[in-house]
């Protein structure tokens, strides 16, 4: 038998699919995930399954139709399943027999619509075991690989657009969730490796795609939104050694009392309260954020820059008033802005204005040089007081060359001594697309002090994960 | 003597203005603030004294100079000194001669500088006591004001862009910060009534600012960043009246201990301990916030929909992973999403499928139509178990009428008995503009639950503020 990750690795990269309930109408289901695996140049073969269109010998869009799973000619090593739940048995038993060792039901109509549903859950898991067939789903969306050419998602990209390749992986319970964080994603530039909504999970489920992502060189964080979580125990021990080798995020929703009964009426799931959960996470390693805004926060920091050594944190501003809120902002997360030495602030001073305070925050002030940013951030980068830097230049200040600034951070990034974070105001599109420009050179930058440290708090969090002894 | 109202009121709309410090470089803050004005399309005369440029008779961008105050010939309503510190005791001197009841001293190099710096100040405030003249500043950025055709901001529009007219007015002790909150304003398209940055307020504070804009009519919603305050008691008692009026905002920075010492660096003032801050906001009637992006979240809300009478608040939506996230970030901001009776629910269940779960989360699924979006936002808004609503349509589901739902939300909005407050994904360009359409017809659009949940926390704190007892 394969492997666990080989059969994994089918959901992504498949050598041919057949979509079972391949439709011709435009705006069904079953036709926009045609359109989207055209869309994403699947490399391998698609076979279409319609008995209706198979008899007339139409095609869609341009594929061939058939009228079952054994009029296949070669091999399907995906079947994507959008027909209604009654319906899908049957199918799964043509699977079976076909051999298709993984399929992706999309159907919604089971465990979330009551008794009637959990029944169909069971028989289609036994089928499942008789033909050692790997499930995702149902009630999901399926995968998203842009690098393997694979997008089984309904949702139409003219409405949800798809990111670009990258090293951010998601795990979705919730579809609509799932296909939001990544609009979210395109929409701020932020490339993708592997998206999964998984949904009612009867048998692959989250745990089983940590371990996979785990060994995935193309994933370098992972991100997960939750409900629930029904194999509690094997998910924890996944996560625990996988987030001694990459970082894993959760947004566990469901925290509040009145969030669990959502859940249960979304889901038919038990959210279980919420302090088990942080409990768990803590145990796992993994790190909790509450919103998707704070998800790609914390996200792009991760994916970019190395984790802290320490929770010391310095600030260098060209604004006094970002410097104070930035401070303020560090603390909420509990990091530490600690008072510079003396020695430390004498030296800033060799070649800072005596009138520039450098306590830390460093305040360059709106005489702000490109010089004085270089000057501070290698002097607090090579200073052991400091664990990571947040740098503040205010862009549209009339005087800084924003040009060499950005070149200096990039430097001072690429050091790779401690961790680098940039906030600043996209006041003009021109400041947006510098901050964008930051970014792909490797410099998570944010729009609001808040929303910096908290990608700070996430580097310093992962350093401390990293540091636990391994049991 | 004129009452305050009209001194204070001479800062936004004075006849006529002098700019003593007025360069031909561009550039320079004494050419910027030429170009702000003349690019704000200010009616009055403006007089620029520049001795040199005047000694050779030279315009600057058309507009004569004069060597000094008195050279000009009619009246001057409002001086704006931006020269340094040093000369500016010169200058006020001039001011008293030609009875200039109202001076912007944008210079800094005063308290925030030393000793020294509270010497001088103390020699302007007695000039000023002298001529009986209100100062604003010094170390500030002075007004902006788009209805009165005023900007003494030397922030050029090109990097800082200006908003349009609107209902939001915003006070600032920090002249980044509020140029940062002016860009923020024009990009997210909010409008903006007036701006006044005041630096070191030795003269008009933000007590007497706020007073002022208590009966200003056009504005709706104040916002205030502050570092410290000087005359706490004169504040809480303004605040007190005030916000029984129109609702105030404060950020106020320095919450942190590191933050206090970042403060005393940045301005001189000391933060004071944050828990008094605390204490006086709430028994000031001042709603309090974190960041700029929460400043905006709860300005929005309090600027368009009427005060919550209460703090029970449905959910109604079309993506369940929204509706649970959405009931966590409630109970973030300790509002309750009741379970709705047995008798509401029935209700709904009259006119929607029975498959939909409507026990708050109102949840309309994929299958959500436009009509049963504005059937349950009349229902809820209609039933007493509910104070607020939040209305989450996912724009991007193809089956949705967009159109047809956001003309729904705008009348269950124009009601006006509850606060109405839109939460959707802004997947692409076209559902931004639609959110944009929405905000423009008075209904707050978020982009995330927690974002929305905190702008309906605002009109449920500010309902509780309107019932308080006065003293």
């Amino acid at each position: 038998m394969d492997s666990i990750e080989t059969q994994i690795d089918r959901f992504f990269n498949p050598k041919s699919v057949a979509i079972i309930g391949a439709s011709r109408r435009p705006g069904r289901i079953g036709h926009i995930i045609i359109e989207q695996m055209v869309a994403a140049k699947f490399p391998g073969r698609i076979y279409l399954i319609n008995p209706e269109a198979a008899k007339k010998g139409h095609h869609i869009l341009g594929i061939k139709t058939y009228g079952s799973l054994k009029d296949c000619g070669g091999p399907v090593e995906l079947a994507i399943i959008v027909i209604p739940a009654k319906y899908v048995p049957l199918a799964m038993k043509e699977c079976v027999e076909k051999k298709v060792p993984n399929v992706i039901i999309v159907s919604g109509g089971f465990r979330e619509s009551g008794p009637d549903g959990v029944k169909l859950e069971n028989e289609v898991l036994e089928l499942a075991n008789q033909g050692n067939i790997r499930i995702l789903g149902p009630n999901c969306l399926g995968t998203f690989s842009p690098s393997t050419h694979i997008d089984t998602l309904f949702l139409p990209a003219s409405t949800t657009p798809r990111p670009d390749i990258g090293r951010i992986s998601f795990l979705s319970q919730s579809g609509s969730v799932g296909g939001s964080v990544m609009s979210f994603a395109y929409n701020e530039k932020i490339g993708f490796s592997k998206f999964v909504s998984f949904g009612n999970a009867i048998d692959v489920d989250e745990g089983d795609l940590i371990d996979y992502l785990e060994d995935d060189e193309d994933t370098q964080v992972t991100g997960l939104y939750l409900e629930s979580i029904n194999r509690g125990r094997k998910f924890i021990e996944i996560c625990k050694r996988a987030s001694k080798i990459k970082p894993f995020i959760v947004i566990k929703a469901g925290r509040s009392e009145a969030g669990t009964r959502a859940v249960s009426s979304h889901t038919g799931s038990l959210a279980g309260t919420d302090r088990i959960y942080d409990a768990a996470f803590e145990a796992a390693g993994i790190i909790r954020v509450k919103t998707i805004g704070e998800f790609f926060d914390v996200a792009r920091a991760l994916a970019n820059q190395p984790p802290a050594k320490g929770k010391r944190i310095g600030v260098i501003t060209s604004g006094g008033g970002f410097g104070v809120m930035t401070l303020d902002a560090l603390a909420d997360y509990n990091l530490e802005a600690p008072e510079l030495s003396k020695d430390l602030q004498k030296r800033l001073h060799t070649k800072l204005p005596n009138f520039y305070s450098v306590r830390n925050p460093v305040d360059l002030t709106g005489s702000a040089t490109a010089e004085q940013f270089a000057f501070s951030m290698n002097t607090l980068l090579d200073s052991d007081e400091i664990d990571g830097i947040i740098v503040i230049p205010l862009f549209m200040t009339p005087l800084l060359d924003a040009e060499q600034v950005s070149q200096a951070i990039v430097e001072a990034s690429e050091q790779r001594k401690k961790p680098v974070v940039v906030v600043s105001v996209p006041s003009t599109k021109e400041i947006r697309e510098r901050m964008f420009k930051l970014r792909l050179a490797g410099v998570p930058s944010y729009h609001l002090p808040m929303r910096g440290a908290r990608g700070m708090a996430a580097l310093v969090e992962y350093g401390e994960i990293l540091q636990r002894p391994t049991e």
